[in-house]
């Protein structure tokens, strides 16, 4: 079994995707072990610092890599397994950061009014018992919450030689912030440069639907990915697959438009996977789709389309990866 | 234990909230059995009735009521209790209606190319096993999906003396096509008239998130609403609420707003019955909201937002109205 | 000459589109003079009048009708010539309403920052010199401004049975805050209900493009209309035509929308009026068609595109109505 | 006089914002001739060249540059001052390009419907007599439009280590496709990087509002430029000056927000430049601010805020950078 581990010094860590070397180079069928850091680059440790002081623009959401897979070349599909996603620390911030959520004003939608106040709330994270500690700021208001670990960033390096911030969601992935993308999932990227060079980042402890006040229960973690290479298949959006479930993902403002690649994806994807014809497929689709809601804060807005596979009969999807990644990853675990 | 059973014919149905004298007054505390036709007024009943053909705009989506109760005055909030919702026919149907659904140009996000093809879909219900059968049109492909009824529509009439269109959600309700609706539900609705005048229809066995493609598996249902009357408490957007849940609703467009609406209404609502601090209340529901998507098709988009009654500890909601209409509806299932 | 003088009450003003009994009968040809009040209701008369203390809500944005226009059916359109819009007082109003305009949280995009100040500016017109008079309210800083009066509503009953608040903007007119609907324009609304029921109101002396603020130089107008009837031609959408130019709308959120609504009626009117293919007047329309900013603060946004009559060599356009109409109003003036 | 003279051969061109060497250095009060591909790249010429077949993506907007300007940091600002803008061929070309433009499915915004006809029109330029000819394909429909030349194009390198397409604007300009950049307009360009890096590119011979078809008159161009400097000022979004109008520009989804951006930097610019309270200068930008329509076809839509000068008072506005260029480039046309 390869496995690569992987720890980050603050200044490997990188904030686009595109525009840097490889910091490792993989084979497919490798397990990488890898720290990432949280979207605050680990600056924020108490209610006293401020983000808008401790962080440095652009120098916001770091990623852990990019990594090369060899082999993998334009028109091919990176599949990332996340096998395990585990807080790297006892606790977690967040914060309203002035100018960013769905309630305020921002860059993009901007107001009049001055920002909401700068604050700062700190997660006890309880790994064994699988919760997370909300306390409120302005009262002695504490509660328990699910822990449910997640990256709200993956992606590869973008398509006609951009380099894009880490923070901005789009056809190469990035800053996606879907709770859906949990361990157990297997994430498909479409490569559009050699080796794909793709990175990880910004850890959730967990995370609401939308992300409403623009940061969810950032953590750093360490995570674990079973890597796959599918040659000569084209994902034209980041998809992912779970046990039960297929998903397509989009990305755009306003957020219709995401919702609309998301199941325009999702119902050509189902009609090639069973051969249903497209009215068919968009029929089932819609009695049976979900659609979670990933992120309402960033630069473009996430949704998910989300079709039990049970509806599939049994269609193969990408050559099985999901199920042979996951299979890597259980070695992996059962080694461990 | 009052109640009233109510079948319409075909000509008492309505098409609008507001402008129509009510077809029962009742008190609260009733039970009301009900009939509701299907959102093509029940003429497609096999694929070749086509809806543009049989159907007779604005004859759409009709609503079983209005029904006046005693005593609610603009101020009060009407407590709507779906105590039960079941499929009155053996067979529903869906359809893509030309210029309608999120994958298509329509009136309102019009495109030159020519409408999709005007397909019908019938299923087969079967209630006593829990599923409805999709059968496609254009192959032999079937599948079996969790039978799971809600309405789509309900509200009261409009504020400021307007008559709407059934067929649209806003502030009073109406058109919210969310799967959330269903048995087990208390729907709170701002009274803007003398009685209120609340009506329902358009049942679904079942819907997708976004009902992407314009319509559900449309069926008439018998449906048993427990109503109660809450003197003196305003409620600006439609909420609901069950066992485990509260939920904000928000429609409009584009769908961040509604996105949006629902968010703010549900962080406010839980400052008020928490005694957070409203940024607290912020943070708490980006952690643990949820956002699950109502309709991305009509004329307004409508989303909910949904928080685990967990996290409130112990806060009163609407005087326990749910608890207590679900306790009179439970009388009532166990007398039947 | 048919002539009708109308110089409503406070009492006679209506405040929806539908839902009300016409306030006078009048046939094809008649010029009507009539006093519209401005969109408070006459009630801002100073600085010290707040809107949100001295207005009643529903009672904003008053027009004055609905007239009844003799022969009037669905299926026809109303042809409203504005022959003149005259300010009927030497002052005007505007105001910052809370939680209304362009660059605020309001209730369909909701922030949790407190509303803008509530301020209101009070202007100095001058009709003779044509000009209208700003004064800062926190500074002596003043400006003349070119005196350009338009009316923000004019709209018919709607279909379906509805009743429409006139502040928003949709299929059947309503309050598109367009400055291009001034003196010399011909106004197109398609009928929905016998006798057509159309209304004006919203006198602005000037507005900029957008009404940014949500409000524009509001104020009482003495304005004379010519009323045209064209029978068995339907009008989806307000269009409008001057000497130069035509003009659709559309009025929607997202304002994309509004501008896809604007172009498309656009483009499929140019066919139909040259006998071009419409990807060839899609093309036309799109090198040379204008795109004035109606209202981005309304409940609907309202674009308007338009084309130089130029384009169209001599095409017909809803039989000349327009230079029928202005003929009959410029015979008006000069007997005057 | 400095006059730099460059014109790119074909494998000069650039297809980046950022992410490549400057083709030359130069120096503040330097006049730079250039030549300007067109959108196409040159490759579509007849009505048979095929846009999808004959241009290879990401090879598409093709610009010139970037051109490094000596003295230029981040937080300044750099000032391009477009003395002329002349079509260098006698002909131009526009095209549907297929799931691009503003009334059909396209990328963003996906429908299932199949994308339009790929159809190319090519225009006759008339430079002497100010006018371009457009033909219909699909009769014998011609029409002469005014030439009008302008540049969708223009920008710096991004902040943030980013690599931006050119076809997409935003905060570094980009293609902004706005028929207000023609000659006689001074932009405004924050600067991001040593040397700012600006390039320019996509001429158009005239240019509709929106450009509704996703392709304007593309034109090769014979520009010329006068570049300035403005030392330790900020410029957050593309402004643009011309002899009697301050310009703020907006580029985002949906169009709403580009034109909350472009307004709300022209009020606080106005409220900067003549001491107004901010909500005094929300007043008068509401009244009398223009806001003219760029795209609402490119992958983010542009929106112009637009107001007089004539209000401003006498205000500085970037120490005169415009009246300086200016009279540099008439010196330099003079000279001529």
């Amino acid at each position: 079994m390869n496995v690569l581990s992987y720890r980050p010094s603050p200044r490997d860590l990188s904030y686009t995707f595109g525009g840097r070397a490889a910091v490792a180079v993989i084979r497919p069928g490798t397990i990488v072990e890898m720290f990432t850091e949280d979207c605050f680059a680990g600056r924020v440790r108490s209610v006293e610092d401020m983000p808008s002081r401790v962080c440095d623009f652009p120098f916001l959401n770091p990623v852990t890599g990019p990594f090369h897979v060899e082999g993998a070349e334009p028109g091919d599909t990176l599949a990332l397994h996340f096998v395990s996603i585990t807080p790297a620390r006892d606790w977690a911030v967040s914060a309203t950061f002035p100018h960013f959520g769905a309630l305020t004003g921002t860059h993009a939608t901007p107001m009049l009014a001055p920002p909401l106040d700068e604050v700062v709330w700190r997660y006890d994270i309880d790994v064994e018992r699988g919760v997370v500690r909300y306390h409120a700021r302005r009262s002695d208001f504490t509660a328990e919450l699910p822990l449910d670990p997640m990256h709200g960033t993956v992606g590869v390096a973008p398509a006609a030689s951009e380099v894009r911030m880490t923070i901005v969601p789009d056809t190469h992935g990035g800053n996606m912030d879907t709770p859906e993308l949990r361990a157990g999932v297997t994430v498909y990227l479409g490569v559009n440069v050699e080796g794909g060079l793709f990175s990880v980042g910004d850890g959730h402890a967990r995370q609401g639907h939308g992300e409403v006040c623009g940061t969810a229960v950032e953590a750093a973690m360490d995570t674990v990915v079973a890597v796959g290479l599918i040659k000569g298949v084209v994902t034209p959006w980041p998809r992912m697959e779970d046990d039960g479930h297929l998903m397509s993902t989009g990305s755009a403002r306003p957020l219709e438009d995401a919702y609309r690649i998301s199941q325009h994806d999702l119902v050509t994807w189902t009609s090639e996977l069973t051969g249903l014809d497209i009215l068919d497929a968009y029929q089932l689709v819609s009695q049976i789709g979900e659609a979670p809601v990933g992120n309402v804060c960033d630069g473009n807005y996430t949704m998910v389309a989300k079709l039990p596979k049970s509806c599939l009969r049994g269609a193969d999807v990408y050559g099985s990866a999901h199920e042979r990644l996951r299979a890597l990853g259980r070695r992996y675990l059962a080694r461990r």
